[in-house]
């Protein structure tokens, strides 16, 4: 049986439909299957799978495999999921990293411009202009500079604002001032007019965000999440906010997606619930990325550079 | 009595001593005096006049004067204001562009990054992703290509946004589609995913964007008023967004400003009203520039080139 590709984990048949003719379209040398349709001579013969939201099993059921490669950027569904040691490869796409960078740049003009506080007044029919804040004087920090945090920053800094950031290990991004390790973290959330989270969920990010890291931030702060829902202590926020001292967040990302209809967050005059649309994934650009790592794999015989399992990303 | 400057139509008290310390501290040199607090002798000792909003009887006193500084960039309820053909000089101010440019980014950002809908969806309880929309693929149409048309259209050129622009008179910009003349209007309209008028008010202009200029959109478009409300027809404007062919409007500007609390604009659903915030004087900038205009004057003897009253800017 000659080789084939796996596609596990879409969302519907519609989402398999689509994501099958995109990536068909970017490498029309290799037969891309839905595990669905793989009888067991194609479940033997799979050595790569390309996963969206896939059920463990599914890649347990292959027993051949050499590589995963996700459509998402953020895999910390897959770090621990499958029963072997599988390399995991992220989708690191140019397209999302600019769509992620100009969802940081929209969202940051959103609080800088008043567009909440405008909001609020016109449903109050009140007319009252606010102070206006010039990017030079007001500083973004980015919690995470991989390449959408690098992205992020180009952006920002290209529109005016002071831009500083943070990551786990020492980073030298032009024109920011970075910061790195748990000790640097409450002086860089002490400089942020806005906090913009775009770090991996991990062991250590999870719950990084909570009530004595939003008291860091200045007073009147806001912060953006684009991330994932766990980096931020759900009732630590909504308390730094109902005290005022926080102004407002933008959240793309919630611990259950979609949000519950139960949650407080969905009425809370101090934020603003996103369906998860930072960053969507392009799927032209992504296939096109995802075709260049087959191509390296078939040239070379070797797997993409993976996801470091015990970092988490 | 030595030469004194006048300053008039001032918004209150702390209105006169804001632009007062300002204005002194670009311009030690000279002796600003508010209207109210000049005697016969410093009106007749007025030959230059810095107005914000003013009364024209005020203006009227000062027989001799010889120009009149404007500080703001629209200059509408002065062209016919006083008593003589005073030269009227608007300010053109490169930080008020940026500033403008940036609101024209930030919300075009909104009505790209579908940020009214989301905000309706999240008063419903609703999660639903809209397809995202690149900027590439959107077309943002600026009618008016003055300073403040060029400078927006450089900050959604760089961040990859189509633009097309359209003008009285021919005028070229790097990068964008510009035409001129009223028979192009409606071609120019039809290429426009989001208009956004940055147009000086004239006889011209005043109810350009009528039930026919707005039906020459592309259905779904959204339109952005940073100019002034008059140029849009508010009738038309709310049954093209009640017939659905207009998805958004951004209002930032009205025929009577505070908007009056009984306009259908404040609870209209596919209305954002703005209370004239999209381009405030920046107050040490806009001294700066008046310094400049005097020192020329100083120098020269010359007035400043003023505005074209047949034109009406």
């Amino acid at each position: 049986m000659p080789e084939v590709i796996a596609l596990i984990g879409c969302k519907g048949p519609t989402q398999e439909t689509d994501y099958l003719a995109v990536l068909a379209a970017a490498m029309p040398e290799e037969r891309i299957v839905p595990f669905r349709l793989m009888d067991d001579g194609a479940r033997d013969a799979a050595r790569v799978a390309i996963v969206a939201n896939p059920d463990p099993a599914e890649v347990a059921a292959l027993p051949n495999l050499v590589w995963v490669q996700s459509l998402w950027a953020g895999v910390e569904r897959l770090v621990n999921a499958f029963d072997r040691p599988l390399p995991i490869v992220r989708l690191v796409d140019r397209e999302m990293a600019r769509t992620m960078a100009e969802a940081v740049l929209a969202w940051t003009y959103y609080i800088q411009r008043d567009m909440p506080a405008y909001a609020r007044q016109q449903r109050a029919g009140v007319w009252r202009p606010h102070p206006y804040r010039k990017p030079s004087d007001t500083t973004v920090g980015l919690l995470g500079l991989g390449a959408l945090g690098i992205a992020a920053a180009e952006r920002l800094l290209g529109a005016g604002f002071r831009v500083t950031g943070w990551s786990r290990s020492p980073k030298a991004v032009p024109g920011i001032e970075a910061m790195h390790g748990v000790a640097a973290l409450p002086i860089m959330l002490g400089r942020c007019d806005i906090l913009v989270c775009l770090i991996p969920l991990t062991p250590e990010t999870r719950g990084l965000i909570d009530a004595e890291r939003l008291a860091a931030l200045k007073p009147g702060a806001a912060l953006i999440n684009f991330a994932r829902g766990p980096i931020v202590a759900t009732d630590d926020l909504i308390a730094a906010l109902d005290s005022g001292h926080l102004a407002h967040a933008v959240l793309d990302v919630f611990e259950v997606e979609p949000l519950p209809a139960e949650s407080p967050l969905w009425s809370h005059p101090g934020v603003t619930v996103l369906p998860h649309i930072s960053g969507p994934t392009d799927m032209p650009s992504a296939a096109a990325t995802v075709a260049a790592n087959l191509r390296e794999f078939r040239r070379t015989g070797e797997p993409p550079q993976g996801i470091d399992k015990a970092r988490g990303y």
